[in-house]
């Protein structure tokens, strides 16, 4: 593996990815394949990782930082379909539709990589069974993910999705009142939800009113979970602690 | 194979099967187990197939008529997945998660079905690297098709996003004006489409007025597609026609 920053680079790559879910059961030869052909690479925030319509040439594990996945519409706007941190995987799908990354990926805050060759990493799948179901089963958890996502985006309100946000980043056990730090700016989190700054800003007020959350720059204060929960999963299909849903933060 | 209702049931059942995209390279051994043990099932309209949070025992291959997926939130209301119809799967996901439902089934019109035992399903995917390899395109292919969802539900507006419902009907080569049937009624289109029936009607007013489509019951024409796509495309990062979609009606 080739390096050009090592303070994120773990000590030892193979053992990393083995413990990631997507490659916790494949094979050792292929886990040494992946090692041998991976490059790791630092972004600065802002710094462009790869464009739509481009051609994918790697699948991306994140390391460090944020990257934000995103398309641009044809009158300019943008809609941001995830934002990824550490450990998380994207690229992998394309090779299985058309080669083409259907998203722009872009660095929010100075970000780590590893990149594993998008050729390898298909014949891996063709013809390892474990890392295929292990495939299988991370996409079947997006899909249900992203049906939860298109059922609030349908159903809730802002105030309610930006209560459902919060309370995914609230632990279950932790004592109340809860103490959360946002992961990242409030501008990056309106967009994640799909809000523009004016709607967010009007919905996290009145959120703030209905459930007496205190908000201080990214410092959140969550007085009872119980409040903030029957708040915002009202309009949700799921009671709180919800537990088929992906936390990407 | 068991049957209570014949009129819709293939005549080579192994052979039908054989002809869907998931099951096109699966191993003729497989395909032979689940021919003898699927179940051939008629449901009338309104009837339900599935219920949500149910132990998951079926994959199900709609051959005929409308089926809808739905979720129902704490306050009442209904979240529509999808709206499935002949050669389309459902079911197949929940026994990589959970093994429950994440949804309700329910025929929105009469149809039928064949029933494939999920413990047998799950069998083959783990040991037939060829079926793997279909259920993940297929799986990669919903991801994009979600994550444009998702896209469309952020930032089209309620006109434009029944405009691209539109303009999926229509195919590409025929000439204008375009008539079109809607598969169903519009209060299910609506529902489809993440839309309480004041707004839908309200954004096909407006669209009606922009793009001079006339709507006559279940019957559409379109004058020419340029103006429906310069319209409904404006808002998305896709241009007209767009290919990556599955289109499920």
């Amino acid at each position: 593996m080739n390096s050009t920053l090592n303070s994120t680079l773990p000590n030892d790559v193979q053992q990393y990815l083995k413990s990631l879910p997507l490659f916790t059961s494949i094979a050792a030869s292929w886990l040494e394949k992946f090692t041998a052909a991976s490059i790791f690479q630092a972004y600065d925030s802002g710094e462009s990782i790869l464009l739509q319509g481009e051609k994918i040439d790697w699948v991306y594990v994140v390391l460090s930082g944020w990257v934000k996945l995103y398309r641009t519409t044809q009158d300019g706007n943008e809609a941001v379909i995830d934002i990824l941190t550490g450990s998380q995987v994207f690229g992998e799908t394309a090779m299985l539709t058309d080669d083409i990354s259907p998203f722009n990926a872009v660095a929010i805050e100075q970000c780590t990589v590893i990149k594993i060759p998008v050729t390898l990493f298909h014949d891996a799948i063709k013809s390892d069974t474990k890392l295929a179901y292990a495939m299988l089963k991370s996409l079947s958890k997006f899909r249900d993910q992203q049906s939860r996502e298109i059922e609030s985006l349908t159903l809730q309100n802002a105030s309610e999705r930006i209560g459902c946000y919060l309370l995914r980043l609230c632990r279950v056990d932790v004592p109340e009142p809860v103490s959360l730090t946002l992961p990242f700016d409030k501008t990056h989190i309106a967009a994640r939800l799909g809000m523009k700054a004016e709607t967010f800003s009007r919905a996290l007020k009145k959120l703030r009113q209905e459930t007496d959350i205190k908000v201080e720059g990214r410092q959140v204060i969550v007085p009872t979970i119980d409040c903030l929960a029957s708040f915002a999963c009202k309009g949700c299909s799921n009671e709180y602690p919800c537990d088929d849903i992906i936390t990407t933060v």
